[in-house]
């Protein structure tokens, strides 16, 4: 309905004036930038082809979504995730295409863990004769599977699981129980609503030789039928469903499973590694038992790599909308001209420009992390398992702070954007409360920082202890740390402030300093580990920043092809993400003598210069991410992160055209209780939907 | 339904055994503690009454709440929110009552700003002729107003506002127009779809004398009808409606506004402190300007009261929670008995035990803040302004520190619970997504910080280069440090881990050198005030940890009725609350000999030794915080924190037996267009809500 408001523009200069002068006053090229960070695995190329199919489809359309309720949400997560296989058949995508389209469509698929965890655990646990027979009704959706291992009652210690399968000698069969509460599978993804199949991980029972006890082999993999395939209703004995609302993954049926001693036959246990032999009741155990977590050790790696991509969008939302937006002028300056764009603060730079930075981080370390995994994949298929210790430490460790480092940052920039950033239009929210599933999942953050902990303190005494030869560059970085430390002396003298690769020495000496505390309270003074982990998780934290500082350091030393330009600002923002590590725990780095005091009084205004100097090219930065706005907002076509700027006029958009609340007139007065005005709407039926 | 999970029960040890465990080895009393923390504004007395007339109202029923769309949640606030004010007719419940009515229903309900920023201001600024109008008609609901200020285009910089209201001499009317489409009305309250009524703040414009330009004198406030009576549809040439979704506030409608010449009597002027001659068109402009911002100190010290209680509910869940939740056994201890209750691990400890420190450190301060504003409100009335400036300096400072504490604390809370923390039985979902809108509102926790630092260097100018006499403890303890700062010597030897007085003197030079610092940066160097903000906001900080570790140590120093059980483990939580702080930000109290090396150092196993301490009180502890179940979870009566340890049966019965999406079949084979098995439900029908 056209009004006055159609006419209005927003006060001047307004937002595509101020993107436009921001793309003009840097020197440096998006696509070249681009094509360095994106191009390697076809992401560009891909995201590029993608898109306009997606684009067409009025189903993926997100501008309203924000308004349905969980059911009406959930139907529409389901139909878009039918569509996106209808598409990926009709256009004959690889499994890559179809992960970019369930990228930038952007929620959460019912049918996510069919597609990872269900199909990699049969490839990985199944037998040769398993795989044949299950792989090919998986991978044409003739079933669909979820990954059942977490209950109510444990997660992260996967030996305390309850759920039991007793092997029943008579019948050849195991019988699926759940003797608890606590034992009921929970949060189990894919599975609430939608799954006809399951992985269903139980403690394996078998009878003792020359006994009616039972012993526990520790959990193991079967798959299971849960589900009807004609009424879609779940089989006599078990129980489940879908959990409820949740902080995020609004599209995601997260489930509770119990079952009522449930009868499976002797091939529903996942038998690639271990078995259990149907005439005589014995267990056969797995060579290598660490083969069996090398899925997970897969998913974190992943996790790893996605972060940067997650930061990435949230980063360029802020940049972008603290460009456009302005308030006050500077107290000391000209009074005449426009007021000054918010990012041109520095508590406002201080909040985003150093996440920019570590948007960069994220990515070397993410290309790190899938290169190591890729290699000790090779090696492990070969029969070779030492990689295996290094490669898990790794992963847990980066998980732990990568994921730390893309949730609080979604958060810090969601703030930095002031109440605009509160509202719907921010496009963090969904993103937000998706993201905030990460610090927990795939081992907790705080939890698995033991095993990064217990592989350096491993090292450490080989280092300490061993002959002072061989192994790694960390082994002969713990040797030399060793010795000095033996002969009392241990004085450094990094120039933090003029050399880059000093900065990279900072952090190993503070690294492997804490390295040496830990193995000293551990190994010599014997502590108990429970009253390390604080300790502990902070050596973690220190290794996995050395990692990220050590590999952007590499790449950039590494490369040949980019632009001086480009060179330039990567540089700055290296040290940029480097000293602002180093600042935020500065004591840390100066009680081992990795920095000196005059150096870390240094580093504020250090940290300042160089974000005056990337303050100019923060938007061509962010543009090179080359995220679209299709998917910038979840909630609709971007309105704070557009890349034309238009943020006034979008957020008036939704307002004024799109919201349904306003097509609905309230009565406000208390004493009548008509609700909508006209409608008759009676507390009643209001009532009746609680 | 009943089957075969209705007899099973969790496993052993479960929730209320431990719980009980927890509470009979602690031999605090938690009624004692309650009544010293919540009786003396009757809070308790008031909360045991108003508890069970809303227990009985079905309406008020929080349990399938999470489920609902906007539209539907929208309309079971305005539902909720005619209900309270039913009931305070009915039992006549003074404004205390009703504000303890909406706190227990928690909803922001969207009456809010009707009873708060509109009945304020017009009794703050209206004149007498217009109060005696106005107030009976806001006091019985016969209007319903809100408060509109901020616009899309400027939220921090008032001045900045767009809204004209051009005074036209003719009619002796004030027109009011919005130029563009960034002087729209945006974010106030109760003003999307509910309000008949508001406050409009906009630029008063008037001709000059002898002249046909206008000039502006500055944003003001105008009592405006918005809505027809009887329609409750907009008055002619104002738009008006919701602004969409947002991250939490999903039961207010905060609203967008535009103005098309729309004409108001010169009454509209609130004209107690400013007015128009409506005869010459003339200006009187108030006496003090600065009495017209008094509500906004009103409502920040309100926030900080209030922020305990906020922290309080996370911590009481998540300690509550991390209780009962057991998972692994010591790896160096027993291995027969249960598992470990996650919260003796000391890095479940580190995030939750100095946030509990926390509730009461906030506590302390939001009574001494409370103290201050009433005495400078006092002060005020009188027409004496000395305590005005100290007030909002404070005021700022602790609405920055305090709400960041409450926001950041409760996502702590979250994510130290683990997966179940991201599921709708947290109970922090909605008091996240809700409370993270106070770092924004009432001026920006990092904007604001800017009017602290700005009090402080004024201080220490005038201890500079005062005459060394007079003012009160922090003038004298500028110039004591002024004075030792120029004769070279700084050398303070504080004993922070014996002494609890010199640990509040460390934290006061610290923030005296950070103010020196500023003084020395801004008024000796004459640095521009944009290129020190990361400093001045640093300095804010410090001065507000200053003022709360103060009023703690003194609260604590001075009381003489508590029992020495009680005493001693508020210290402890006094040690750990201040220590931890000091951790954190460790080097910054080294750098000015506000601790010494060794001391800090020492930290770590200090706050280790704390944690064990306050361990076998922490249940006790929260049960001290009288926090009821009925408020504890938002999405129903609370899971995780429910007072009785119930959790695996609730999270098992919103699970299985409340949760609507359980109701419906899906069906999942991509290949068919039905989603709802039976329903024929198409895809059409879904796109429609699109």
């Amino acid at each position: 309905m056209p009004d006055f408001t159609d006419k209005l523009r927003p006060s001047q200069p307004d937002g595509p004036s101020t993107l436009a002068k921001e793309r003009e006053q840097s020197n440096i090229s998006t696509e070249e930038l681009g094509k360095h960070l994106l191009s390697s695995d076809g992401f560009l190329e891909r995201q590029a082809r993608i898109l306009p199919i997606l684009q067409q489809e009025e189903i993926l359309s997100k501008t309203k979504q924000q308004n349905l309720s969980r059911p009406e949400r959930f139907k529409l997560g389901l139909v878009r995730a039918k569509l996106l296989r209808r598409l990926s058949d009709k256009y004959k995508w690889s499994h890559d295409d179809y992960k970019m389209a369930e990228y930038l469509v952007d929620d959460v698929s019912p049918y996510f863990l069919h597609m990872e965890m269900f199909i990699t655990t049969i490839r990985e646990q199944a037998s040769e004769e398993q795989r044949a027979y299950w792989v090919p009704l998986i991978e044409s959706w003739k079933i669909i599977g979820a990954y059942a291992q977490t209950e109510l009652g444990h997660g992260s210690n996967v030996r305390g699981l309850e759920l039991e399968a007793r092997w029943d000698s008579q019948t050849k069969e195991f019988v699926i129980h759940s003797p608890t509460l606590t034992a009921s599978k929970w949060w189990n993804g894919s599975l609430g609503r939608v799954a006809n199949h399951a992985i269903v991980v139980a403690q394996l029972l078998l009878p003792e030789p020359d006994s009616d006890r039972f012993v526990s082999h520790g959990p193991h993999p079967f798959i299971v039928q849960v589900r009807d395939m004609k009424t879609h209703l779940p089989l006599e004995g078990i129980v489940v469903g879908d959990i409820g609302p949740k902080y995020g993954y609004i599209t995601m049926d997260n489930a509770y499973m119990l079952f009522d001693h449930c009868r499976v036959p002797h091939s529903a246990l996942l038998s690639r590694y271990s078995n259990v032999n149907p005439e005589t009741g014995l267990y056969t155990k797995p060579a290598q038992p660490a083969v069996v977590y090398g899925s997970l050790t897969y998913v974190r790696a992943n996790i790893v790599h996605h972060a940067r991509l997650v930061l990435a969008r949230a980063v360029t939302v802020a940049t972008r909308y603290t460009t456009v937006r302005r308030q006050f002028q500077d107290r000391d300056g000209d009074k005449r001209g426009p007021e000054l764009s918010v990012l041109d603060y520095p508590t406002v730079q201080i909040r985003i420009l150093p996440l920019l930075a570590t948007t960069f981080a994220l990515h070397y370390t993410g290309q790190a992390m899938r290169t190591v995994y890729q290699n000790a994949r090779e090696d492990i298929e070969k029969g070779d398992f030492k990689s295996l210790a290094y490669m898990h430490s790794m992963s847990s460790g980066l998980k732990s702070l990568c994921t730390m480092l893309a949730a609080d940052g979604i958060e810090s920039c969601r703030r930095a954007m002031g109440g605009h950033g509160f509202g719907g239009g921010s496009g963090l929210i969904q993103l937000n409360n998706d993201y905030l599933s990460k610090p927990t999942v795939e081992g907790d953050n705080w939890m698995i920082t033991q095993q990064v902990a217990g592989y350096l303190i491993k090292k450490m005494g080989a280092a300490v202890e061993g002959e002072g030869k061989g192994g790694d560059e960390m082994d002969a970085r713990f040797r030399a740390f060793a010795r000095e430390k033996h002969a009392g002396g241990l004085s450094w003298g990094h120039d933090i402030l003029n050399s880059d690769r000093d900065i990279v020495k900072s952090f190993e000496l503070r690294a492997t300093a804490l390295a040496y505390d830990a193995y000293e309270q551990r190994v010599i003074k014997k502590k108990d580990w429970n009253s390390l982990l604080i300790q502990l998780h902070k050596l973690s934290r220190a290794q996995s920043q050395s990692i990220m500082v050590t590999t952007f350091f590499e790449a950039l030393s590494a490369d040949k092809t980019l632009s001086a330009s480009i060179k330039t600002i990567l540089w700055d923002l290296y040290r940029l993400f480097a000293l602002n590590t180093m600042e935020n725990e500065g004591y840390d780095f100066f009680r081992f003598s990795a920095i000196s005091q005059s150096d870390l009084d240094a580093l504020p205004t250090r940290i300042q210069d160089l974000m005056s100097r990337i303050r100019p090219h923060a938007v061509k930065l962010v543009d090179s991410w080359m995220i679209p706005d299709y998917l910038l907002d979840s909630g609709g076509n971007s309105a704070l992160g557009r890349y034309d700027g238009r943020v006034y006029e979008d957020l008036f958009n939704r307002a004024h055209r799109l919201n349904p609340l306003n097509r609905i007139t309230f009565n406000p007065n208390y004493w009548e209780d008509e609700i909508v005005k006209g409608s008759g709407v009676e507390w009643s039926e209001i009532l009746s939907k609680l």
